[in-house]
């Protein structure tokens, strides 16, 4: 059984290579008679795209998104809209001094061994370049939300041991993003120096992005193993170079008692304290949502490493080409984008419990 | 969409609320024709099981699993497999006092709100109760991992402040669990004493539990949606009580440069490190896989706490009752539970993965 | 993949063997806070049990179903509802001289050889007995169709050549059912004696079982693989002896012009002839909905019949036990479940369709 | 949830309207490492392809299919295959004619009433032209089958009341197909007359579709709902203009007795009749499977019509444009796609039956 889908009734289906002729994907169970406004799905994506600033990877992808179907007089008609990115220059480079090798830390290995056969390029279809996609279906499920009431914010709260103090459920969001993502200015200019010196040393750094949920009513998620933040953590999982998710109180609650952790529940319905992170049994309190997702530096590196080959001899591999220091800025929109789509899909699931 | 299966191949679905007539579950996708040893599940059922020691809930109930269907001669026949443990006394006590109240950062608020009517005895369907089922299910898929050569070890790491520190990838394991079911016998002492501390004071506490799975061949996991931590850390966040979960350098990797966190590959296939969790691009790559899964503190409390009731007026909830001071101990067996069916799961899940 | 589910959103889950402990289901995503009658379901269990009438099998089953959960003060709470039906007498009886015997347009020998160990015991999981669980689940079913004003009705059209002819939609179907469950009581008559004569010479024969659904609301159906026919089609082959199913105008349709067949509509919204059986393009138009399904002669004849057994030797299958002669008068509440489980999942679904 | 995916393994998702940008699909769940003809893909698309004969609609398509990904050095990856087919001179045509007509036995009503919005072109995404994405998928699904020895054979069997007699089971059927598809070429010269003639009458007719699939290996199937032919039948069902499915005996099997119809064992397994269709308990015996599919006549005729428009008023609908008399020729590919895709699910399936 494939896992190249996601979603119960709002439903993504990804396909696509880094280096192939494109990538694209299918989404399933878009509520008809919409507006959809395709101007701000490009700007979804051009918030992911590379190039975009100079703390990210320097290659040159317009991702420019083409839909096919689905879509008739800018409304959604109910059937699937099955969109494509072409892949440009794809065939211009030569890869063949990568075919045989297993880069540390890569998919490399894990997918020859699995598949017996892959395509090297770039990554294949392990390169975070697929992330496009869900940012898509992730920006088409914004706009259902936002018309629902319901608004997705993320940003970079950690970059190395540089880290945003404090409650994060409400601090001010700057209109205009700066380049690392980071609400504060202060911070963000840290961050953007130190990963200016990470990538000059020809390395990477890991980062966690924050997200908040706003006016998510009360009901959504489904017991017992679809908890609204056991699906919101496997979205966030299977983001490329993700080690962990954390909601509400998260890793910090351990050394709470319950007599402190307990979230008051007030006349009007909200509770006093929040450490539930919006979510008791796994339904959705109509309290913020909230949740951290750490991400791992990248393995791409500009520095020579140790490895192995397909014969499993020992080689070393040369660090070149154009890659991102850090991967949290250009994972905002991703994150956003797989909460988006995974709030949508119990926005909708709900409509089910009563008849 | 109900959410009430998980797993694709080897899928369980369960029922039961904890003062219904009985809980259940049924295995779907069990292959055939496998000896199965059920005192062995029993055995995992009296791991979870109430009463057990003196740093649980006191409460009485056997828990004595009855299978009805899949099981013929001792050996699997490829049927789905159908079991119940029934509800000891369910009709014996009076949950009248309890009927119209919302206790705080319990389930009990966003169940009536979400279907508009529901069982308030003992928390009804969102008692962890429920997990009982997944002990079950998970002591059939064990062995079967077992006879593949697999091994799921779970052990509480942390209580409250009081953390085991260091490698916890091969420390030694005692064949005798203690009751807190922490491998350092001195550690644990700690961590009992603590608990019964906790509990005196009418209270409850947090903990994590570690998990490693020994033995995974190389091919686990269904890029891209359905990487192999992806499906673990969805199993683990749908128990009860878990608010976060890491795998691998988890959300120290924030710290870490791609040259530390890189693992380099060997000629035999192993790496040197294992920050990748034994895991990459979601495939297993043949090492050890690990994982932390942190639990909240018990929402039900023996003191007296402010909440609302159906009618959303302000009422006082009386802490009396018998339950965990800290549920760790017993998750145990739980995160081995989820643990076993998600491998087993895409271990059958990979045999399809070339014809 | 297992194959013991059907349903989308309303879902049914079955477990058991006829010889085993129990049979059961769990029905998943059963919408909440609904008023259920017990009995209401209990009097279709009856319609399907075993010695209703002379003309079915003389077995000795009270059939009495368990509900264990999702079921509270009479109303259902959204969560699953599991049930199950003991297997009376299950142990008293020796079947080691079917242990290794095939018999003929069983399904014996494929079980064998795919799951290479089953339960021989009177068929095993391949019993009709199963079909029992899906009644339980299509009484659920059908007063919730009820509630929402849409009527299942289904009917023996024909047994033998013995057939009820002229248009079935709207013949007038009496309120107490005869024994071989045909609207036309002179037509009943014959079939009835037809059965018993056939039975006289220890053989079996087959039937037409004809449905007739009132009152689904237009847009039912997803296109373009969940045509509202196709699920249906699918749920009705998935009953045990049934070989064919057609709808509206059926295999009948391939004589006629599409002049003749269109059904033109009425400024009501209506259609002046109803040859599409109430769907177009896969989604319900509001007419009636109308199919059948055909099923074949019982596989089990007091006659001795060549075969072969485990060591695929020639073996002679004695004719003995107690079986139906014509499957179709207990057929039919097996048919209007099945039916009203895939009418349900649909309007539930269909929910989904505008946000 | 909509439902525009098929299969559990081996699964298609199609997008795409008639007169969109493009139709297309994702094949996931392909397996890896295996070589693919990608110009036999086109041939079988061919054989749907609009114009290729003169008893068929003499629209101009190209129908030439695009792979963006799964397939590398002309293999596959196990990464899913995405495809599309561009829709030529889509915006070349005023459909502002048909904009707001119902037209009789389309599914423009119920799209409209379900969606509340679509896409009125060319019947938008209830125009078979979507069938040519299963043809793309089931060409691929035939490579496999192939290489296993599975053999998928379908034909003409009868076209009005000119129907093929006999066992058509081992029927010999000519290596060059003619144009209606027909083995027996005399009956394909009558076939084809008549069409001809309905044409002139600018009238359509049904026939039906006789399938059989040589070589399938005892086992697949997956009791008891996805039993192999409830699978088969809701592929079949799922196609344009399908309005019944028999497998086996079908309907003639309801005036058999059970004597008649029990197909024996012989000592080699196989079976002296055949009246089960290769298919018992609902998993495959080994023996030859075959199954018959009925098309009605196409809804588009040359004549004028009575409707009515989306304001419900009486409207005259013009018989114009260009479209099959009989869609029975185009549909053999499309039969043979769908048993494809349905037996490769199966097989891949039953891969997990045992340890």
């Amino acid at each position: 059984m494939a896992g190249n889908s996601i979603g119960h009734t709002f439903k993504l289906t990804t396909f696509g290579e880094s280096h192939g002729e494109a990538i694209g994907g299918v989404i399933d169970g878009v509520p008809s008679n919409f507006q959809i406004d395709l101007e701000a799905v490009q700007l979804e994506l051009d918030r992911r795209r590379p190039g975009q600033s100079e703390i990210v990877t320097q290659r040159k992808e317009s991702d420019t998104v083409r839909f096919l179907s689905g879509i008739f007089d800018e409304k959604t008609t109910g059937a699937p809209i099955g969109f494509i990115i072409e892949n440009e220059n794809q065939k211009s480079k030569d890869y063949s001094h990568i075919k045989d090798v297993y880069r540390p830390s890569h998919a490399d290995f894990t997918y020859d061994k699995k598949y017996g056969h892959r395509d090297y390029r770039g990554g294949g279809r392990s390169s975070a370049r697929e992330t496009a996609c869900r940012v898509v279906a992730g920006a088409i499920a914004k706009q259902f939300l936002k018309h629902i009431g319901i608004k997705v914010e993320s940003f970079v709260s950690q970059v190395g041991t540089i880290k945003l103090e404090g409650d994060l459920t409400n601090i001010s969001i700057p209109k205009v993003e700066n380049v690392i993502r980071c609400p504060d200015a202060n911070l963000a200019e840290q961050m953007i120096d130190y990963i200016k010196d990470i990538r000059k040393q020809g390395d990477t750094i890991g980062g966690v992005v924050f997200t908040r949920i706003i006016g998510v009513p009360i009901g959504l998620g489904a017991p017992v193993f679809d908890r609204l933040h056991a699906d919101l953590g496997k979205a966030m999982l299977s983001i490329n170079a993700v080690k962990g998710f954390e909601y509400g109180s998260g890793f910090s609650g351990v050394e709470m008692k319950g007599s402190e952790h307990n979230d008051v529940i007030q006349p009007d319905g909200s509770t006093l304290t929040n450490h539930s992170g919006g979510i008791q049994g796994g339904i959705s309190n109509g309290e913020l949502i909230y949740f951290r997702v750490v991400f791992k530096p990248v393995a791409t590196i500009m520095q020579n490493q140790d490895s192995v080959n397909s014969d499993m001899e020992k080689v070393n591999v040369e660090g070149k080409g154009r890659h991102d220091p850090c991967v949290v800025p250009r994972a905002v929109p991703i994150v956003e984008a797989m909460a988006s789509i995974t709030i949508l899909d119990h926005y909708l699931r709900n409509k089910m419990t009563q008849i």
